[in-house]
């Protein structure tokens, strides 16, 4: 079906109008009379200038998806788009479906109108609110990499992506241009980057729009795709003139997607047979691929992009008190400020208004006319009623493999090393397996690194750019994404979850502050969907951070950084959760449980290198369920009627292997010293009860670490956390907390605890110093002395043989 | 002089022999015997896949720097590249005059060998330990910001940039190359990067390495270079060729910059006309350029940059075990992992590191040969030694202008509004006008959003980009630099403040987020640096955060994040300082001092709105030296001898003026009850003195706080950080904190308090819920129900008209 680009150009007025309306106006108004003061919002708040663009845009969409039929979502970049987006969900009557009081008629429009950046109203950005919408356009940057990570997987949907030409110069939207590197044509849907450049941001220009057009194209190139310029606008010009440059725009990029998907799908039986050759070979061997690779299978397809060139605040005014307006910075937010208080400028909103001829595109009733009908796609074709857009709705639960068969066995001395992230590894392994179309793992080429390259069994890594003789585990399709940007690993993995699917992101624990500002605005996400009740649950967001602060010994002072824990634990207790597993069989529970839960963040963060395995998996599971509790076989509690002399408590595998020497210690040259060993898995079980919802309640906090008893606290991050999370407890006076104190450098692991005091000796000591009376009981302080030379020799040592001394690192437990 | 090109390859074989050295070899071992496993390091943890091509820039840039005698800096990008910078240092004699224990001869060269990467030794990358180094190779990329940082204003400088092409698929590196559009080549220097292919990150291809490289060459044209390709090394080709090749390309970038700026240098007196008129010119007229820039001036120079692509670990072992190893991800760390252990690996190490042919490089005692000196630039000239990479040797303290004439009268009755930040602006304008060559101001877009733009009348932004009739406030030369990527801004003044210069990054508070690693990594450098005599110290990095969490009620959620200060307080103490300056003049003052300070962050956090003005400029003197303060006039403190009934704190302008409106309504309602009022400017005061240089002594905190008086504080950011300051204080047990509890939307600016629960009347009821008795005093549950009433109303009133009532914006402080 054909549709008239008249239609379109209606649609296109009767979104700009409706989003000047809601920028400005109280009620529907819609011009049955003069405006007048009180028709007036008192604060102007909104953003033009994006607006009649997106506007655009959406009007277009519509036109071929409606003669298409093909899958699309809207994927809106620009900051502070709301009010064009909210326009046109209204005018596909999705939004009416869904906030059943802002009807498609006078009174639903007037309550459109009302409630935009008003109070109890709805934000000036795309937003969870916003029907149609996986992108938040408060924080700018990450929309392309939401857009390819809603594609990947979604063989059949288009995700049209406005990218402003403001966000095309923060990083992470720059990092994104290449992200087609891990698209399959074959097993993905498309991306469609449209970026518009309006040439202004707040108050400067745009970098994008005052290069040289050949240069814009070259850059293009460069990113690997093939750029259509549409131009139009300016000084004037008829708006259907656009409309006929961007139908063909349009056109053209379609059938350059339908092209390039049939051509790979066609001979795709060649392509996929390279992916499921290597991902069926796990050796290491250089000359695996190379037999099976066909140099024409090094050429990348060259998609379509779209660069739409209009004035900012196109078809606002074009002047205010005979200054330029439209096609400059001043169109950025509300072109007429002082509409309440100065007649021309009211009567300049009167006219601009009135422009749109809204008495043609809605009937007496305030409902769109017909005639836009035609531009509206059937049910769930709709942009803003696409599933994939409100993707818990698509979300099936993982069907996840027991992890029985992958837990370590532990003895009956308790005393054997594994390498946690290495067992979680063959666990993952499985889970991809298992879910071919709706698990992915995402890395900043750290997945081997961080000991997870058991996945590759199931699947390689993707890789849409050229293959060579001697690639590992590299193949045009693949569910392993690995790019040295944690923003894109970040931002693809959050389309990818938003559109209703399940994932894991790994990372090097102290490089996760790169994407602090992402896990923000995903946790304020995730917040807001909870207000919404169309919203329906997506999968966690789970992040694995490995080569943790304690074990980047040799990479030195720039790796070691636990902070992330802080930023995650300021965000609001309904939607973070934060694990530190001691061992493998802990992890394997972590992250099960993980896996299953839906509108959280959590953080997992477990090392990679070989350490001692504590619980059993039964154990391990118990105590997963508890959050924290008192190992007993650790400590020295032999009248469990006595409350302990001291409570040794741990969180994190380092801090635990050192309670647990430190326990050794004491049990050994102290004896009597009634120690209580206690863990902590689920960090948030410290918190109260009544602040998080994983919080213990005073009374259970006081069982476990007693009202009065002296806490030695060995923590993984910064000790000042324990306390933020604590202070309120009765005990809190007497805890005292041991964690990394922004002490690091380049030397071994245990000088690495050792410079923070939390090593053995160190928390063997605390322990001394802080039980009344015991450095006075007689060998105690002799003791004491034996640790701290203990302490010196183990430096001593290591500085000059350049590892630790066998006494540290062939420590092991013993009962 | 020319150079034999013989000459560079020694040097480079002396380069590669040292960094292999430094990551193996426990002695300087010069093989003049074979090598045993008691020459090997324990443990080896450097990295070789990066060094022989950083090697090979260096040897050619010293070349460079002998024959044309420009002045240069390395700036070394890719990740571990330690080993050859050191390597490098040393051959200069930099090395040895730094750290006199590591001598230009064998025992010095045993000494270099063994601290790389050593217990109490050196880390891994370029470092600041590193002579000549002002990037840290730890986290990725940052090292182009940082160059075209350090050539602002360095018209002399060229600085020669090498990235890693696993670090230019980082966010932050891909919003880099553009940086040249905020660059004159007029009275700025020159950026020279090398970009260097070798293919691989820790175990994955890069993206630029496996494109076309007709695509590669597109990509850097529209980035506005003009590419030099210099491909070799591989398949066993011989050196000298590639020497060749990169010599003519350095030939070729050295003299189209020299050619750029000639061009630029020689028209320059038109180039500034344009800046000096629009500088002089700070109307808003659209018109004010339009005739001062002619059409030539809006073409920009292509700047050369160089595309190396060399195998990954060149020179070293081809194959390990039959495994490919040179020119693959596996060269990436040590190569040959087993030396100690395997005769056969120990006898490749041994043929690898004889392929150098060391002893015609080094004469008996170990010195390099004389023929190396020839490469040895004089001096300051050497790279290693230059003094803008130890930019505190060049720094000289500002010139700052007296605040006086810019300090807000306080009237008598102390109603008076302003605006904090427009205030500062005007003394920043002074600032700038008074420092053309060393003062800059960086900002992601928001200058004039956060009302600073009075700085414009002393200087224009730069923009080397298209000019246009109608822009404003933008010329080729100009000392505000724009563009909406936080971290390029943070990058450029880093590379600015560590070449020595001074400057001031401003940015909406949410979003400093999203540059939290880089503070992370900044400070983690200026504490390290704390170590190393021979760096000078270099200004403070100080931030402006301006349209904080309390005032974007406009912006909604995703503006509303003040958890910055919980970054900064994690790190050591003897470098970080926030101030939460709560008027004009305390901003001021706070500024004043903080330009300074050296080796610093410090964090300032100050609003943009109108708003009351509370102290004199003598009183915020006072206020600023103490840190925290009781202001008497504020509270209702009768009697000096007693106790307060109460302390209400505060820290934050809005948290002020709220506290301010509590006490009002305190000593209006509540006759007789003594309020003694607390503001907070410096943060770090209410920490320990043992644990923070500002902190403020126990007895100290308890004459301000009392020892057992209720404390209500109202704070600017999550209530949790005030905790985790004070959690050791007397009084903390009756320590209760407001601040911001994730509660936000698109709102009223009472409603944000009002939703935190941070509003007048909330801390007014605080005050009545914990002072012992008072509730039941006649008459003030009676108050209370009034006031929360009043809050009620508050809302309500917001929620049907839009606004806040007259009642809370008409405020007025009275006594």
């Amino acid at each position: 079906m054909a549709i008239d680009l008249a239609t379109v150009d209606a649609w296109w007025r009767a979104a700009n109008y409706l989003s000047v309306g809601q920028i400005y106006l109280l009620d529907d108004a819609r011009l049955a009379r003069l405006l007048t003061r009180d028709d007036i919002k008192p604060r102007l708040l909104g953003h033009w200038g994006t607006s009649p663009a997106l506007n655009l845009v959406y009007a277009h969409l519509n036109r071929v998806l409606v003669e298409r039929g093909t899958p699309t979502i809207y994927v809106c970049g620009p900051g502070h788009g709301g009010p064009a987006m909210v326009a046109n969900t209204w005018l596909e009557g999705t939004y009416s479906e869904l906030f059943p009081r802002v009807t498609l008629d006078a009174p639903g429009m007037a309550r459109l109108f009302r409630q935009f950046s008003f109070p109890g109203g709805i934000p000036s950005h795309a937003a969870p609110e916003t029907p149609g919408s996986i992108n938040e356009g408060g924080e700018l940057g990450y929309s392309l990499m939401h857009a390819y990570g809603a594609a990947l997987d979604n063989p059949d949907l288009v995700v049209a992506c406005v990218i402003g030409d403001g966000e095309a110069e923060t990083g992470p939207l720059a990092a994104s241009w290449r992200a087609h590197a891990f698209l399959s044509p074959v097993t993905d849907g498309a991306v469609l980057p449209i970026l518009n450049l309006n040439g202004y941001k707040i108050a400067n220009p745009t970098l994008l729009a005052r290069i040289p057009e050949e240069e814009l194209a070259a850059f293009f190139l460069g990113q690997g795709y093939a750029p259509i310029f549409v131009t139009g606008g300016f000084d004037g010009e008829d708006p259907m003139r656009v409309h006929e440059r961007m139908a063909d725009a349009l056109d053209a990029a379609y059938d350059a997607i339908r092209d390039i998907q049939q051509a790979a799908r066609s001979g795709g039986s060649d392509a996929s047979s390279v992916s499921g050759s290597d991902a069926s070979d796990a050796s290491d061997s250089p000359d695996a691929l190379d037999a099976t690779i066909a140099p024409d299978e090094t050429s990348d397809p060259r998609w379509p992009l779209i660069v739409l060139r209009t004035p900012k605040g196109w078809t606002g005014p074009k002047e205010v008190d005979s200054v330029p307006v439209e096609g400059t910075f001043r169109a950025h937010q509300v072109p007429l400020a002082g509409v309440r208080d100065n007649p021309a400028h009211l009567a300049q909103l009167e006219e601009w208004l009135r422009s749109y001829r809204a008495d043609e595109l809605f009937d007496a009733d305030g409902r769109p006319i017909a005639e836009l009908s035609a531009l509206r796609p059937d049910g769930d074709l709709r942009m803003s009623a696409s599933p994939h857009a409100n993707g818990g709705v698509l979300r099936s639960p993982l069907d996840l493999p027991p992890i029985e068969a992958h837990a370590v066995e532990i003895p009956d001395d308790r005393w054997v090393e594994g390498e946690s992230t290495r067992v979680l590894g063959r666990w993952l392994r499985d889970v991809m397996a298992e879910h071919p179309t709706s698990f992915r793992l995402f890395g900043p080429d750290e997945v081997a690194s961080n000991r997870l390259d058991d996945v590759f069994d199931a699947t390689p890594r993707v890789w849409a750019e050229q293959l060579v003789p001697g690639d590992v585990h590299l193949a045009r399709e693949g569910r392993v994404t690995e790019a040295l940007s944690e923003h894109l690993m970040q931002g693809l993995l959050e389309g990818y979850l938003l559109t209703g699917r399940h994932g894991l992101i790994t990372s090097y624990e102290a490089f996760i502050h790169i994407v602090d500002s992402m896990f923000n605005q995903h946790a304020k996400w995730l917040q807001a969907c909870d207000d919404i009740p169309w919203r329906a649950s997506v999968s966690s967001l789970t992040y694995l951070l490995s080569s943790h602060v304690w074990r980047q010994d040799h990479n030195g002072f720039s790796h070691q950084d636990p902070g992330f824990l802080n930023i995650v634990v300021n965000k609001k207790a309904e939607v973070v959760r934060v694990y530190l597993p001691a061992d493998a069989n802990s992890l394997l529970v972590t992250m099960e449980h993980c896996f299953t839960t839906v509108d959280h963040v959590n953080v997992v963060v477990a090392g990679k290198q070989p350490q001692p395995q504590w619980l059993s998996l039964a154990e391990a599971r118990a105590h997963g369920e508890a959050g924290l509790s008192i190992w007993h076989w650790a400590g020295s509690e032999d009248d469990p009627g006595l409350d302990p002399d001291v409570v040794l408590a741990c969180a994190g595998d380092v801090p635990t292997l050192e309670a647990m020497a430190a326990a050794q210690l004491l049990r050994e040259r102290v004896p009597g010293l009634r120690v209580r060993f206690v863990n902590v898995v689920d960090l948030m079980r410290l918190q109260d009860s009544k602040e998080h919802p994983h919080g213990l309640t005073h009374p259970e906090f006081d069982r476990i670490f007693t009202t009065n008893r002296p806490i030695v606290f060995a923590f993984h991050g910064y000790p000042s956390l324990i306390h933020q999370l604590t202070y309120r407890r009765t005990n809190h006076a007497n805890l005292h907390v041991r964690g990394f104190k922004e002490e690091g450098t380049t030397t071994t692991p245990f000088d690495m605890v050792h410079l923070n005091d939390l090593d053995r000796y160190r928390l063997a000591l605390d322990v001394l110093d802080r039980v009344p009376g015991l450095l006075e009981a007689p060998g105690i302080a002799a003791v004491a002395d034996e640790w701290r030379a203990a302490r010196a020799d183990a430096r001593a040592y290591a500085y000059e043989h350049g590892e630790d001394p066998a006494w540290i690192t062939g420590w092991r437990f013993a009962r």
